[in-house]
Parts: C-alpha cells; sequence; structure tokens
C-alpha cells in the first residue's frame, strides 16, 4: 500500500532531512538516504536493504519505479510526496523524483570478497573533502579496483556529497574501512604489495613498477600526505614524475594515474 | 613610497573587490586579481605585468616581499592595507598577506611559442565549471603540457575560482583561447596530430596510440562532449578502456589519464 504525504512537517520528511544534513543522525539510525533512480539502483544491486521509498508522482509513477526496481517494492514502505515535500528533501529540483533510505552497511576487512587472485586496491588514509572521496570512488570503480578501503575515516562514507559525487562508485565498489594498522596487518597477511604514492628519498617512478601482481596503492591526503606507518610498511614508495613549475596534482587526479597505470599493464596481459 | 590605506570604501578597494566578482570589471579594465604570495610569483615570472601589489603588514613585511619579488616593486603601486580592509578583499583570512592586480595577457594561437618539435598540447572545449579549468590547467602543468588551448571559452580565464584551483597552473602554462575552427586550422597547418577523447563507433583505445609525436589531446564537456568539428577533425578519436559498473570519470581525470599516457610514453623515449 502507498501511503500519501503532503506536509513537510510529517516525522518522516523530518527525518530524511535529518539524515542528509546530520552525520550523527545517520549513526544513531544506521541509515542514510540516496537520491536518484542510478544510485537507488546500483545500490539494491550491490545488496544494500532499502527501508522506504519516496516518490514525486509529478516526476515518476510508481509503475516505473516498479519496472525499475523490481519486487523490492511489494517489501518495503512506500511514501508518495507532493511537489512542495519533494522540493523540501530534494538536492535540487527537477531530480529523477525518488529518494530511498537504506540501511547502512559498514564493511569490514575480513568481508571483503577478493574476485581475482591479483586484485588492484586503492587505500585512502583519512581522505578529507566528501568531493575527493566521491572522485576516488568515481575513478576507482573506472579502474576496476576490487576494493576500496579507507584508513582512519574522518568522515562517514554516508555523506549525502560523497553519494553525490561518486555518482554511484559508492556502491558499485567493495568499500571497506580500518585503522591504518588493521589494513596494514590485513594486506601483509595476504600478500598484498603495498606501494605509496609519497615523495620519499628512495621513492621510484611509478613508470618502473610491476603492478600486475596482488597490489595495494595507498594514497594520502593533499595537505599532510601519508603517516609514517604506511611509509615504513610500503613494499615501495612511488611517486608520478612530472615536469611542471607546481609539481602536484590533486589527489583523485595522482589516484587515477596510478589506478591507470596499473590497469593498462593489467589489460596488455 | 608606499601608501597606506585604511578604510573599505577606499576606492582601490572597490576596485579589488569588483574585480574579484565581475568578468565585467576585468573585462573593462583589462587588469584582475592574484591572491598569494606563489601564485603571483609564478604569474611575475611569466611576464605578467603588475600593476599595483596591496599587503597586510600584519601577515607580511615590505622586506619579505622585496626578497621574493625583487625590483618589481619599484616600479609598481604599492599599498599597505589594515586587517580590516585585508579582511573584505581576501578569499580567506590569513592567506599569506598579498593581493596584486595584474594586467590581462590573452595569447592568440599565433603567439604559442613551442619549446620542441614535438609538442603536447592540451585542448580542452567550451569547459564550464572554473574548478574543472583549475584542474586541468594544474594537470597539464604536471604532465609538462606545452600549451593549454580552450576552444570557444564560457568564462574569463581570469575567474578567481580559475586562478585558486588551478594553484598557479594559470601562469606555470602557456594559455591561449580560439574558436574551435581557428584552433583545428591552427593545429593541422603545424602537423600536429588531432586525438579526440570521444566515445564514439570507431574510437580506440588510448594504450594503442602512439603520443610522441606533435600531439593535441582534445577533451570536451562531461555534458555535452566535444562538438562534431573536433570529431571530424579528429585524427584519431580515442576512449579510455574502463572496467567498472559506471563507465565514466570526471573531465579532469580523464586529461590526467590521456596526458599522463602520453608522458610515459614521451619520459621512456
Amino acid at each position: 500500500m502507498i501511503k500519501s504525504v503532503s506536509s513537510p512537517t510529517n516525522p518522516l520528511i523530518k527525518n530524511i532531512v535529518l539524515l542528509s544534513e546530520k552525520a550523527r543522525a545517520r549513526k544513531e539510525s544506521g541509515t542514510f538516504v540516496i537520491e536518484g533512480q542510478r544510485e537507488i539502483g546500483l545500490a539494491l544491486k550491490a545488496g544494500y536493504v532499502p527501508v522506504t521509498f519516496v516518490f514525486n508522482p509529478t516526476i515518476v509513477s510508481y509503475n516505473q519505479l516498479l519496472e525499475q526496481f523490481g519486487n523490492i517494492l511489494f517489501e518495503t514502505e512506500i511514501v508518495e510526496v507532493t511537489n512542495l515535500v519533494y522540493n523540501k528533501i530534494a538536492y535540487r529540483e527537477g531530480t529523477e523524483g525518488v529518494m530511498t533510505i537504506f540501511k547502512m552497511q559498514n564493511r569490514t576487512l575480513d568481508q571483503l570478497k577478493w574476485k581475482t587472485e591479483n586484485p588492484l586496491i586503492l587505500v585512502a588514509e583519512a581522505p578529507e573533502k566528501p568531493g575527493n572521496i566521491g572522485a576516488l570512488l568515481r575513478t576507482a570503480d573506472a579502474a576496476g579496483v576490487e576494493a576500496f578501503i579507507i584508513a582512519n575515516p574522518n568522515t562517514d562514507l554516508y555523506n549525502p556529497n560523497i553519494i553525490r559525487s561518486s555518482v554511484g562508485g559508492l556502491f558499485s565498489n567493495q568499500v571497506a574501512s580500518g585503522t591504518t594498522e588493521e589494513i596494514i596487518s590485513y594486506l601483509k597477511k595476504r600478500k598484498v604489495t603495498i606501494f605509496c604514492a609519497t615523495l620519499d628519498e628512495n621513492s621510484e617512478s611509478c613508470y618502473k613498477q610491476d603492478f600486475t601482481g596482488p597490489t595495494a596503492i595507498v594514497v594520502g591526503t593533499e595537505s599532510i600526505g601519508l603517516s609514517k606507518e604506511w611509509i615504513v610498511a610500503a613494499d615501495k614508495n612511488i611517486i608520478i614524475p612530472m615536469n611542471g613549475q607546481l609539481d602536484s596534482v590533486n589527489v583523485s587526479v595522482s589516484a587515477a594515474i596510478l589506478l591507470f597505470e596499473a590497469f593498462r599493464q593489467r589489460i596488455k596481459n
């Protein structure tokens, strides 16, 4: 049965606003909000469990949702809302007319599943800006990364800016987080070669490495770089050789260059 | 002689605010503003002509400026301002205490100087967001691009968001603009191979190309892609092979992957 809500002060609507704005509300409830048909589809495909679908029938019909998302709708609360209400909760007007509350999935390292014996893994230590994390997720997806691991996370992954800027990459990637110590031990135990992107005395060009075995590429923040633990734990410290006057690129660009160099080596083989 | 200004309504201060906020004010005066010691240093090195230095002596002293920028200070108007005034014109508090009004340089294609016979050129068609243009400039610098050409520009290059997000790349690169038609004719006349990044029927993998000759890599916007003129004019249409569910990366990431593939081929030779 489809419920109707026309009041912006309805508790469900207030809850969606809270979940969008407050990390604490997400943490306490264990839920978060996704906006947009494509992103919701990717989250369902990735096994995320929906709690409530909210849709604006002037933008998208129930039948269209059924066609796109299938039988899961029968098992989930469905709420149709007015334009007024939808505009209050949507990030911008004229989006795809559907938002969904989902349960969080906090994957631990041991829950990561490798599809191949030579996985390519991206580790980001304490990334700061949601937009950067989103861009990293998007690039990781494109480069066919098997797992995206965040060390010492500063923000919760379900920040709406991360979801938006990843354009679905948060759901198409296997994402896990842990402390730097836990991740290093996880990688070492599984004999994954650790390549740290860092400007160090002994850093070697990324173009002289073999990234075809089990490979973790580790990037730090633009402002601080990687912590000592990573640099000590690294099998190789690597740099991207550059030829300019600035000698730096942003973290999502450097991760892209390194991941696609690994990808290039792998598709040749 | 150093002038002092303590009133936020002083005409110079009003002018700096206007130049920061209004493209029209920049266009009409032929001047623009740079904030930050490093960026100003790069602009001076690139031959930009300063009109007025404005500094906050509680952050940086005249002697420090003299040490960093040299004799050019003797030939330029110097104005010291109070904290109150500086905070009004600075992008954020606690920046490096110096802003400079410079004359624009609008370089035409014919004014571009090639340092080598096999230049690597980046062409961006009608890029939209200042942040994207800044990121492209920064990446172009890192990859040792000889010229950064903007086709059919939508924004003036001296938008403060471009300057900031390029972290100086606007000045370390040779930048020119023109219409798509002019640029195609320029490249063809000089026998530069045109590689258009586009998802086309006949597009080939970027990893199967030879980028060691005179090379132009052409990228469009994320929303629209490249115009037909470019795709027809291309010697090769190329794609970055991807392995994910999203099958797209943002324009600064794709430009980075392509430019660094060219760079990789070049440093090997």
